[in-house]
């Protein structure tokens, strides 16, 4: 194993709970609310299936105008609940040390600009990070387009790559990538619920993950 | 089993992630970010034990004047964030189906008053329904005194009490009150942390709850 392939919200930087509550607040002035725990399971999907599925729950269809509208809105919402954006605990360290190691690493994210400009800010990133964000394919999670063109862009096979993430979504779309997932408890799941969806190991944060690397086999050479 | 005790956030009333994020945006300000996964998993203990949980966190004490002023605070930004409460699936027309069986049931929360005030009235509760708070104890969740009060007031036996709730806080104080645990997915818990905490069964939410209560043995004598 040779890189590390990482999801954003949630994993990188503390921002589910304003998402799901932005969520909340959005389908509620449009009158059609959903509940706070089936929004926070879907954070991290594609916005394309998170309406299919709203359509589904508010039994009628969803046009492409009004999830725009709903999708911009969601983005007003989300900036002005968390202005500030946290890195999680060990985030801007791991990042660093990967960095600094010479270890193949990217950021593939389902949020859009400008909805994560700040939070890829907090996380002091290098200036040649590779970062493939929901612009930059047709695809996003659950499908492997993201972590697809992130192992492209860092030129290392699939089967190398491990891809680390706190949602269920970052899981099956490594399984589709050929990757392997790793689940951190950051994202607000419970632990069994990321090993079911096939977590090879789950950890509470990337401060622990860090602690682990060489365990993982990274960087290749060190453990094996 | 003759009586329903109801927790109230995230188990009646869709308010689990206003109050997280409202817990985010309140240490942060206070120079003590917490991350929010942490702050959710402490949804509906007592203020007193969350607090004990932060010190340690952040390494220094706190003391009973931050305290007031993080509680004040929370409170402020948790009605600011969320001034429409809404119930939850099945909630409203479980409580009435409750009340017009004669099915002994109560409200036990380690919320305080003004923060629950608008969840309170989003329920259509009746006059004399039961509401134990906060207030009406000496130590909140997982001590089992809400509960015990609850069933006090309701003259029910403890042993014939089911406890309904969204967190592992509900279902170890009901097993410290000699009660049987009942979990709801509506706060975000995943299913096998409730199961693991010690709930009897586990629900989507009070619609679902509501479906299955003759299998509970609720009101007694219709499945026995």
């Amino acid at each position: 194993m040779r890189a590390l392939i990482f999801d954003l919200d949630g994993t990188l930087v503390d921002t589910v709970y304003a998402h799901v509550l932005a969520w909340q607040l959005t389908l509620a002035e449009a009158g059609m609310p959903l509940d706070g725990w089936r929004i926070h399971r879907r954070i991290g999907m594609s916005g394309g299936l998170f309406t299919r599925a709203l359509a589904r729950e508010v039994g009628h269809p969803i046009t492409p105008e009004q999830t725009r509208f709903l999708q911009d809105r969601h983005g007003e919402l989300y900036r002005t609940l968390l202005p500030l954006r946290r890195p999680l605990p060990g985030a801007v360290a791991l990042l660093r040390r990967l960095r600094e190691s010479g270890v193949p690493h990217g950021i593939a994210t389902s949020g859009r600009r400008p909805d994560i400009d700040a939070s890829l800010e907090a996380l002091e990133l290098a200036p040649d990070m590779i970062v493939v964000d929901r612009q930059s394919v047709a695809h996003a999670k659950p499908a492997p387009d993201l972590f697809l063109e992130c192992q492209r862009q860092m030129g290392i096979p699939a089967e190398e790559c491990y891809v680390v993430g706190d949602a269920v979504w970052d899981l099956l779309a490594a399984r589709r990538a050929h990757m392997i997932g790793i689940g951190l408890l950051t994202g607000g799941y419970g632990q069994d619920e990321l090993l079911v969806a096939g977590a090879y190991q789950v950890f509470r944060d990337a401060a622990e993950l860090d602690e682990a690397l060489e365990e993982l086999g990274i960087p290749p050479g060190i453990s094996n």
